[in-house]
């Protein structure tokens, strides 16, 4: 990012703007895969006059849908000023440079949160207005716009998705009893909010043997604007997986079974049929490369995977890692149990100083649980 | 409570002095059980001119203390106002009553955080200041002192100690990786923490086989004013302990062996020539009964239990309904591994709806780690 565009002229009320365009690109959650959030507000004499949102991929920016919204409400928007999470777009893509409307509109004003991280094309929106003469402001609530879009960014870069481990787990580490049970470790809250990642991230991966055992649909079962449900990858490197598995249905979602060449091809042809679409990746051992299946999904345009799996995949996706970021809920309640089962598994890591380390940790409460987040130190 | 005794009438002024005191009242950690901490402050135009706090058993209080403070700095108190934790006292015990010294300062307002929650004595110290014409305000910052006071208060009623069950683990729950390696789990501010809380708790209680695996020392290991050691409680239903174990040396500090007449008598008389005091507990297949342990360690004084046993002794004692709280350490660090090691092991329960819940969940950071308290749902 070139830092002389950025300028730390603004106040604390660009500041409350900014979080509120910031709010409306949340909206976008689920529709915008994989291009970023980004939400625009137009405030004329301290007042928002009209507000708009990138809604769907290949649909209109943020700023078009604000000055849509301004327009059907008779509202002129001359002199005014506009408040983008990210910078106006300069180039002829899907619709028209936004940067070219904003200055068709005589707006005098821009406050914008992030730069468009292209190294090719970010400061030339901001250029643009500029020189038409327009006063702009970069950089207001840059790193939590930045956490905001960590899926597009990520994307943008690598090419392959952002994968987030998402646990529920007892205050004594266990996601389910010696017995198995697991309903629920976490109140309502949570378990809700776990459905808004699922309609967050266009896809959701578990291990066969979390099939096997619970027979999940992993649909996403909240009611709100654009619900949609996530692809959901079942990691399967032999292809094990019951053919009357409730996943295995896909008139509802997408279903893609990640194995290797060591699987019966016959069981493969079978869910082929059903719909399911089969990658085969690099293995070794006979066990899937998550590294490869992430190369994969990226070039298949998927963004972000929420991963729920068990604790085998888990530790797996952790030794490869694949991992980006880690949503860890903790109920306030203890089972005990040598054979209860933790979130993550596998072999584990000999010496505690070699533990994968997680940095940027935020804390909240959701309902009676405690969610822990962060990123992994790569 | 007498809730006529409790008024509503005071300032947020009269709240932050109050907070004040309840900091002094903390110093006095780890020296007066089992007696409450008090802290005592005296306020004249708004600044404050003396303060006390109860430093030692036996010792004088946190209001004599006070006034001790005053006269060494030639501070006349008549028509000052007190900030006092807790209810004077109105009895005439180890020391002259401190409702009698306050009257006779001419002390003209105090502001008291909790009555004294002896039903017998509780209200008497407030209606004699009342009766001396003193104004008297009760109940500020009443629910944090009565945190504080805890321990206290726990043991005026039960007569038995409150044990705290303190737990460090991994962010997926593990406090040993598979080969055993536990050092560490959390940064050194954690690990400062506990040895405060050490210094805090009378007593801190392990089962025999983390001496067997560790050999720890268990003494409290911070520089502090009026440090000291807990004593030590080894929990060995057989007297299995290895008698060059580090803990059995008591030239630092008390140890109790925790066991039963199952045990080797030999071995029991073996320990007692080392000075180490054995206490034969009832049992049931020949394991220790906590809740029988923690009526014998009441007999003994000790009114606050530090339980930092292994995997196996937690789920007893939880079982057992003998925890009262929980400290829960959380690292931002995942070492994975089905062998691995978590807090509270045993048979564990069922069903999850059967699991121990915690309530008054209070969570913060300290230094990279999460600390979640919380009280047992009994």
């Amino acid at each position: 990012m070139k830092k002389q565009d950025k300028t730390m002229d603004y106040t604390v009320k660009d500041v409350e703007f900014m979080r509120q365009a910031m709010n409306l690109a949340a909206r976008g959650k689920g529709g915008v895969n994989p291009n970023p959030l980004v939400g625009a507000i137009i405030v004329k004499n301290d007042q928002i006059v009209a507000q708009g949102w990138h809604k769907h991929y290949g649909e209109s920016h943020a700023e078009v849908n604000a000055f849509k919204d301004a327009d059907e409400n008779n509202i002129d928007v001359k002199g005014a000023t506009m408040y983008v999470t990210l910078e106006p777009c300069s180039h002829y893509g899907k619709t028209p440079p936004c940067a070219v409307a904003i200055i068709e509109r005589k707006i005098s004003r821009v406050v914008i949160g992030q730069m468009d991280p292209n190294p090719i094309v970010g400061g030339r929106g901001i250029a643009m207005l500029k020189d038409a003469g327009i006063e702009v402001v970069c950089g207001v609530l840059e790193d939590e716009l930045k956490y905001q879009n960590r899926i597009f960014l990520n994307y943008v870069q690598h090419k392959t998705p952002w994968v987030i481990m998402k646990t529920a787990s007892t205050l004594d580490g266990k996601i389910s009893t010696y017995s198995g049970d697991s309903r629920w470790v976490t109140d309502e809250p949570a378990r809700k909010y776990v459905h808004e990642l699922r309609n967050e991230l266009q896809a959701i991966m578990v291990g066969v043997d979390t099939v096997i055992y619970d027979n999940p649909e992993l649909t996403c079962r909240i009611d709100c604007e654009g619900r949609r449900n996530p692809i959901r990858i079942v990691v399967d490197s032999t292809c094990r997986i019951p053919l009357d598995s409730k996943i295995l249905d896909t008139s509802e979602a997408r279903t893609i079974i990640a194995t290797t060449n060591k699987a019966n091809q016959e069981n493969i042809e079978l869910l082929k049929q059903k719909g399911v679409e089969v990658i085969l990746t690099k293995h070794s051992d006979g066990k899937v490369s998550l590294g490869d299946l992430m190369q994969r999904l990226g070039y298949l345009g998927i963004d972000g995977v929420l991963l729920e799996g068990g604790g085998t995949l888990n530790f797996s996706a952790l030794e490869e890692g694949v991992v980006d970021e880690v949503m860890s809920f903790v109920a306030p309640k203890i089972i005990g149990g040598n054979g209860s089962m933790t979130s993550v598994a596998g072999k584990g890591i000999n010496l505690m100083k070699d533990a994968i380390n997680l940095s940027e940790i935020k804390v909240e409460t959701i309902g009676n649980d405690i969610l822990i987040r962060g990123l992994i130190i790569k």
